[in-house]
């Protein structure tokens, strides 16, 4: 008997009939004898609809009183899960995330957990039953209602692993793992049985949103394993998330290839190469709230060098203005960039030890006659930031070069 | 500067534009000086919805759950409200029932409120902020989430004002206030600028369905001030409920004319008239949880007499047929009814000491050829059943014979 922790997303409850479904399906897992805590998102569309609401009353709502709001969506959603277990004959209870006193900080819409008071879920497991609990949500020390941003709902479940020690925790999705690149430009993407904790960090923040970045960090901080698995699909058994990477040692060197064309590229041209100046130019960058994703600066020459970096496209022109009076104070010789970029990334901790995988990775572009803009590194993957036309190009070509297809 | 408990109820946000009207409403209260503690319901029909959505999942929903999801439509509407308040520059804070622990028994669905935690709604009213609370819920010792009842935010609402010892509680619905009778019926009809406790709960009970008798029993237990209100008009101050009858001592002697036509009556002829018969008759009725209005029996003649009692509409066949073997056991000459009837009431505290009152009543239907099927009395109102199709007529009359019209 596993003790294991599911999570089901707003797709998956998106209807009376989808919710029955999901019902199905721990029904089965309880019936093979293992205890379960499930864990459910809101309807899918629910929370922007009460967002919606709210902004008709208060054009930005208060962030306090939004929490109030949007937290009624997953409250609906276990009441549902419940009622449809006890439909199928399976014990079950719902709760929300302040009543298992899911402990964050004050930080409404954006909340962290700090802890979990777990022992309500054993009395009920112990029970018999099912505990249906409601993702993205907890309470602050006052007992105000918090919410943990958007795809909290997966760090909700992380979070009860942990501190359930849980066997493992389940993550049900729209797609039945990860994959060695995006199967629709890729058609002969492999679904990866296993992938290391940090390989997946890497696939994550590069564009294969699969899973929330925060909650693969919280499961590699705790060591939960975690499982994504689709919640149409019966048959596949998803991807595995591991700690240990001896468990990787016979797979191939490069785990998948990450893209991602979200990005517009900035690069501030004849830079004077003195101290302090990545913080002239980043600092006004960070206080607009703005996130800067790869960083790049080379070898200077004659005291002079250029500087660039990219940013979410959406944040393109207002970086460029910006950095007009940046560039002026700072004597460099001008700014220029594009949003006509993609980023693409190779993936894998067999990068470590070898060597070769990047200039395979420049030959392989190379031969396709695709111009290389930018370059960053990192233990375990490669960036490369090139003309979005090529993006598909890019990828098929690497996804080949790496022998990543599916097995024929 | 008083401390007022206000309650909006579904029709009253049953939209942003409405939320938004109440917000104002609130704002000019406070503006006064006033402290302000208000509780809404769900937007109008979203309960129901709520209830729809569970019964797609589960025909007969587990109440603890149903309680969970339902509770969910004051949630939104307190969150909506504190923004509206806050766009308008108004200090305003939100809580649901389970923040406040208005703590309850485990009657799901139905629950009774047990006690009220009023520190949090001090320490914030003191910090110049309005409370904002969803009505018609609390949570049980467990901390799980129970609901009060259709019509449970009234009971809210007068169950705080008891707890903080508001100077009024008043209750904001689509009628301005307590009338002589219904206006569609007599356009003639008075508002009454003041009722006693005991007048309406008479006419509450009697189908004028402007509050729910059980906030009205609960104001007269703590003996809250409590008014009713148009939430669309400003003008009017509605209609107060109060405690002392000396208030009264000038008012004319009737109140008002009450009338119900949702229930059929039901007689059992030639009953053996010996101890323990009442109850055999009505005891089936009662386990068969049919609620038993008027009761009516008179005096025997021969050892034998007719039982005859009211039951509501819906209940009417059942009930007939719950009696079947009754009357054979108990050997009685038959049963008879008939559910084309009315009751029509006449309610007043003055009747106390107006011998006359009955007989006017009488006298005036009478005059118009009505005749009364069967009569009840309490020492505050006169109840009489006759054929439903002279409702309208008896009712007119009798509010014109007791001198009940608008000044002109």
């Amino acid at each position: 008997m596993s003790l294991i922790v599911q999570k089901y997303g707003g797709t998956s409850v998106g209807s009376a009939e989808r919710v029955k479904n999901v019902a199905r399906r721990v029904a089965r897992w309880k019936a093979k004898g293992h205890q379960l805590v499930v864990v459910v998102s809101a309807m899918a569309g629910e929370t922007n609809r009460l967002i919606a609401l709210a902004r008709e009353v208060q054009p930005h709502p208060d962030p306090r009183e939004l929490d109030v709001m949007v937290s009624t969506g997953e409250q609906v959603t276990i009441a549902l899960l419940a009622m449809a277990l006890m439909d199928m004959g399976v014990r079950a209870r719902s709760y929300t995330g302040g009543q298992l006193r899911i402990l964050t900080d004050s930080a409404h819409t954006k909340a962290r957990i700090v802890s979990i008071d777990e022992s309500r879920i054993r009395r009920d497991l112990a029970d018999d039953c099912v505990v249906v609990v409601a993702g993205f949500q907890g309470v602050n020390e006052k007992g105000d209602i918090t919410t943990l941003g958007r795809g909290g709902s997966d760090t909700t479940g992380v979070a009860l692993a942990a501190a359930l020690g849980a066997d493992e925790c389940q993550i049900y999705t729209d797609v039945d793992g990860v994959y060695t690149t995006d199967p629709r430009i890729v058609p002969e993407a492999r679904r990866l049985k296993t992938i290391t904790f940090e390989e997946m960090l890497e696939m994550a923040s590069l564009g294969s949103k699969v899973l929330q970045i925060r909650s693969v960090e919280l499961a590699g901080k705790y060591r939960v394993p975690l499982r994504v698995l689709s919640s149409f699909e019966e048959e596949s058994e998803g991807t595995l998330i591991t700690f240990e990477e001896d468990q990787n040692m016979e797979q191939a060197t490069i785990s998948g290839i990450a893209f991602n064309r979200d990005e517009a590229k900035v690069t501030i041209l004849g830079v004077p190469d003195r101290p302090g100046i990545a913080y002239q130019i980043l600092g006004p960058i960070g206080d607009a709230n703005i996130d800067v994703d790869m960083i790049v600066q080379n070898v200077s020459h004659d005291g002079l060098t250029d500087f660039s970096f990219t940013v979410n496209r959406a944040d393109y022109h207002k970086t460029l203005k910006l950095l007009e009076p940046v560039v002026k104070h700072i004597k460099a010789r001008g700014v220029e960039g594009g949003d006509k970029i993609a980023k693409v990334s190779v993936v894998g901790v067999g990068m470590r030890s070898h060597a070769g995988i990047a200039s395979s990775a420049f030959r392989t572009l190379a031969e396709e006659g695709i111009n290389i803009e930018m370059i960053s590194t990192s233990e375990i993957k490669i960036s490369i930031v090139i003309n979005e036309k090529y993006m598909e190009l890019a990828v098929r070509a690497l996804h080949k070069a790496f022998g990543l297809e599916q097995p024929t």
